[in-house]
């Protein structure tokens, strides 16, 4: 069974009526024949927060559970809530208009003839085995059943005997009418009206509502939290991106922090904590500035959505940028708090925790490996400048973490605290999101533990311009590509090869590796190559051709180079997408003016 | 114009009758045309050494020479005989069927009607200037507008004036019938009968007669230098490689090395020339071992040269071995010899001379960046045991670098010289070869210089069985897949996909890292994965097809990809053939028997 898979592959096929909505009922008939797992699931409110870490703390359970009933569509969506929150909307969406006329008769409100329950009556049931009640609206809604269905996982035990709005109004792809429908089916009753308004009284405002201004000219793939890129041909404007253009990947609100009052956390060493202000990294470390190219592991996700459907942003390829970053060495503040030759002995990794926490408080996390951090190679600054400014809100204010030649993910913004520690962090994003699987892999297969957390990324590079289905005019008698390239791990891009045939035949670009020159006077030290290179070429157009298509791939100086096709590299989360990139050009003949 | 290119492509085509003889005849009446870049070919024999060095010491001197007349076929050939002796033989070798029917008149001995010479007359000739003499078995030869065409380029110089035999003793590829006729056209008279007798009593011998013995079993592609691969199922029969089948490239005799006298020296630093007995070197640093995967760039090439014949020994996929080494770690000697913080500010690489020398006495050497050289992480070894023994002689006895992760070129056996340097070694294997280029390049539009020399290599993968053609039979119910996989750089491969269908579907396989064990129990640290893994994957012959195409790809914790296809990578030396590698089995019913 792919059902994970045939949820993708529906679109546009005559298969395309079996909508989420059947699909959801499907599983959720599979789910009654079963016991359910109800022992990880019998938590109580008070323990929630310790639900939510049980969901990536404990490897062996954590496979055991997924491996439990009805694991194909829990761990198909399995976590999307929790920093993705346009996913699922993008996932259901596109089945939406189909089932609006199919099934319009689930949606019919249920509610004339229903009970009226207290608060308190909602609130006893908050387990699998006592059932799992909601609130919305004035709506109570049994739930049990949809538990092992919900694509954000065990979250929604969070909201188990209590109202559904503030979770809601963090995860905004619940705002959609869709949603609504599913939830609909489970009504059985009205809250009290003495309830519901005291409810209201303390309705939570939108954790999103002191998100910085962004520039207008980015395009958004997620309102909240914020996702955006810029138009790509602004990326290969100047070496250096402009902090506004640069691509804003949050998973959460922008959390809000006073300077003055700021401290970073330094844990795990034999020296106790060490706790620092603002002005003391700034002052007790020497400033160092690196410039570093920052991808998201998903820029270029949505040409592998155009192979087959994937979970996640539907990024276009500008989810990348380079930018100069200041601040102190993470090497520096490890020492300094008691890092040494004892600690290498048993340090594997560096975890870091942000100030962006989700409604239980679980800040955003992830690690890196201990000899990145401790490198005085490896250049990971705790940044608290970017392009020569502040950094701004939606890049980490007032600190993050510059991991130059890992993957975004790693670079964690708001930072609040540093852990040196024998293991990965036990974040979500650590141990099941930002990794990669073999194209073979679906939801039903996808064991977590098979794949390492993605650091390093691989050789990428893309076209910016022309864009794809331009048009270029015969009188022009050229073309001009431009483009951008980098990898991962300081491999310095040594090459960009660029084919106006498809790829049959290829002419090799010209480098630009700094603001002004050209590429070969400018080298950084081996494995130290953390910025990209943009590139051009122009070529003359080649007569009697309609149509180009121009491709392009990198080398970078172990030689690895880009894959050609996307498919084979395909993976149900859409992340590493490097395949070489592809615009179809048309040459138009000019119109005779004499 | 793509001379060099051209002759790749006639093969068994109907253009096949442009053979390389009269390729040669046409490069030559070119040369007629322009004036002959004299001034660097003016070079007396007492000076040829330094002749030598001029061919790679001054890079802008080489590329304005490269520019200079007939570029094409200099460049197209240049330095193959520098190591490469079967190359030539191979370029040239199919062309050799055809040509001797129709261009038989043309290795007429000229002998009868012409002058005789003293050997005082012939060595006035050594210089463009003077002409350009030579004697082969008693004839004397005036090749002077033969030097452009040398292929082995300026080291023809070397034998101006004097006989050809002891160059053609070293480079064994000059014994065949086709470079005999070449020869003959240019014969101009007879040696003197007391001058032949003369040369005849110090006849060189074989300068690889002492060469060792070398396990039958492996397939030679060049005997003389010795180069040779076991074949491809051999190599996953164990996870180390035995000595015997462990694949052998040389680029010269091996020298043959007194333990008791060998001094390694080394050199650049403020400490003064270091030197180490054998005994010091293994009695004064500790000793480590070392599990590291080498690998040859040019592995796999015979999968280029199907898609367009490149330049190079044609090597199957099993230029490749895992072995255990044991020695005093580079970094030890070098800090003993005085590397510190003074030598780090200035140092950039460190630079590695063998024991084996051409005639010339120029030896083979490479070099390596000084950070990988001293790193504690990069395991750089002085080796001189192999699998637990004494290193054989083939492998570098006594002593050879091993440099995990990187190039086979860079692994410098027979070691007799360590340099720290500001500078890259100005070897023709550093400079020149062991470069990768676009496929768009050709011996026309090469420059050296835009490419970095390999070091560490990209993801690699290969199928060791089945073998290509292979028969499966129906009755075996399913197929098992063996092969290998290994990343360069100490990046740790982390899967490897496997199809049978030739990359439309893939599932993954089981990974063995170490002697006994599956993958994923074992885990090198991060970036020092120097080993490659073995892959097996078993599966049922699918119903109702004849033939499978059998693909596959492998994966690194960089998340690095192999390329799909050979011809985007393809490049003029055929180096770096990493695209999927492709075994087609047929399914046979089997005869019923009752």
């Amino acid at each position: 069974m792919h059902r994970g898979e045939r949820l993708g592959t529906s679109r546009g096929t005559t298969a395309g009526n079996i909508s989420a909505m059947l699909l959801v009922r499907r599983v959720h008939s599979l789910t009654r024949l079963g016991p359910l797992n109800t022992q990880r699931l019998q938590v109580a409110p008070a323990a929630a927060s310790s639900a939510v870490r049980l969901w990536s703390s404990s490897r062996d359970d954590q496979r055991s559970y997924q491996r439990g009933h009805s694991p194909s569509w829990r761990n198909a969506l399995a976590g999307l809530l929790a920093g993705a929150g346009a996913v699922l909307a993008y996932g259901l969406h596109h089945h939406k208009a189909e089932r609006a006329d199919t099934i319009r008769v689930q949606t019919t409100e249920k509610s004339s003839s229903l009970p009226t329950f207290s608060q308190e009556e909602v609130t006893k049931h908050r387990s699998l085995d006592d059932g799992v009640w909601v609130t919305y609206r004035g709506g109570v809604y049994d739930i049990t059943e949809f538990v092992a269905m919900h694509p954000g996982g065990d979250k929604i035990m969070l909201a188990a005997g209590g109202a559904l709005e503030p979770f809601w109004a963090l995860y905004a792809v619940h705002n959609e009418k869709h949603v609504l429908d599913i939830l609909s089916e489970y009504k059985v009753g009205e809250l009290s009206a003495d309830d519901l308004k005291k409810q209201q009284t303390v309705e939570s405002s939108d954790p999103y509502a002191l998100d910085p201004k962004r520039h207008p000219m980015l395009h958004t793939n997620s309102l909240k939290p914020f996702n955006a890129e810029p138009p790509p041909e602004i990326l290969t404007d100047s070496y250096i991106t402009p902090s506004a253009f640069f691509f804003k990947r949050n998973h959460l609100p922008v959390p809000q922090v006073d300077p003055a009052s700021y401290q970073l956390v330094v844990e795990g060493l034999p020296g106790g904590v060490l706790k620092l202000s603002l002005e003391e990294l700034k002052t007790k470390f020497p400033k160092h500035t690196v410039t570093a190219t920052l991808q998201c592991a998903g820029n270029r996700r949505s040409e592998m959505n155009k192979v087959k459907q994937v979970k996640g942003l539907n990024w276009g390829l500008a989810a990348i940028g380079n930018a100069t970053w200041s601040g102190a060495k993470l090497r520096d503040v490890l020492l300094a708090a008691g890092y040494g030759s004892d600690v290498a002995q048993w340090a594997r990794h560096v975890q870091f925790e942000g100030l962006d926490k989700d409604v239980m408080g679980t800040a955003y996390g992830a690690s890196i490996p201990v000899n990145k951090a401790v490198s005085e190679e490896g250049d990971v600054l705790l940044a608290y400048e970017m392009n020569g400014e502040e950094l701004p809100a939606d890049h980490g204010f007032p600190v993050r973490v510059v991991v130059p030649g890992t993957v975004g993910a790693r670079n964690v913004k708001w930072l609040r605290k540093i852990i040196v520690s024998t293991d990965e962090s036990s974040s979500h994003w650590q141990q099941n999101d930002y990794k990669g699987f073999s194209p073979g892999i679906d939801w039903d297969t996808v064991d977590y533990r098979s794949a390492p957390a993605i650091q390093e990324l691989p050789i990428q590079s893309a076209i910016t311009t022309p864009s794809d289905g331009a048009v270029v005019y015969r009188s022009a008698k050229e073309v001009t590509v431009k483009g951008y390239a980098w990898s991962g791990g300081g491999r310095e891009v040594v090459r960009v090869d660029v084919s106006l045939d498809g790829g049959k035949t290829w002419q090799v670009a010209q480098l630009r590796g700094n603001e002004k020159g050209q590429g070969p006077e400018f080298s950084p030290p081996p494995g130290r190559a953390w910025a990209w290179k943009l590139w051009e070429v122009s070529a003359p157009l080649p007569p009697e051709v309609q149509e180009l298509e121009i491709v392009c791939k990198a080398v970078d100086n172990s030689y690895n180079m880009q894959p050609d096709t996307i498919s084979p590299i395909w993976n149900l989360r859409g992340v590493l997408s490097n395949a070489w990139h592809r615009v179809k050009v048309n040459i138009r003949e000019d119109a005779v003016e004499e």
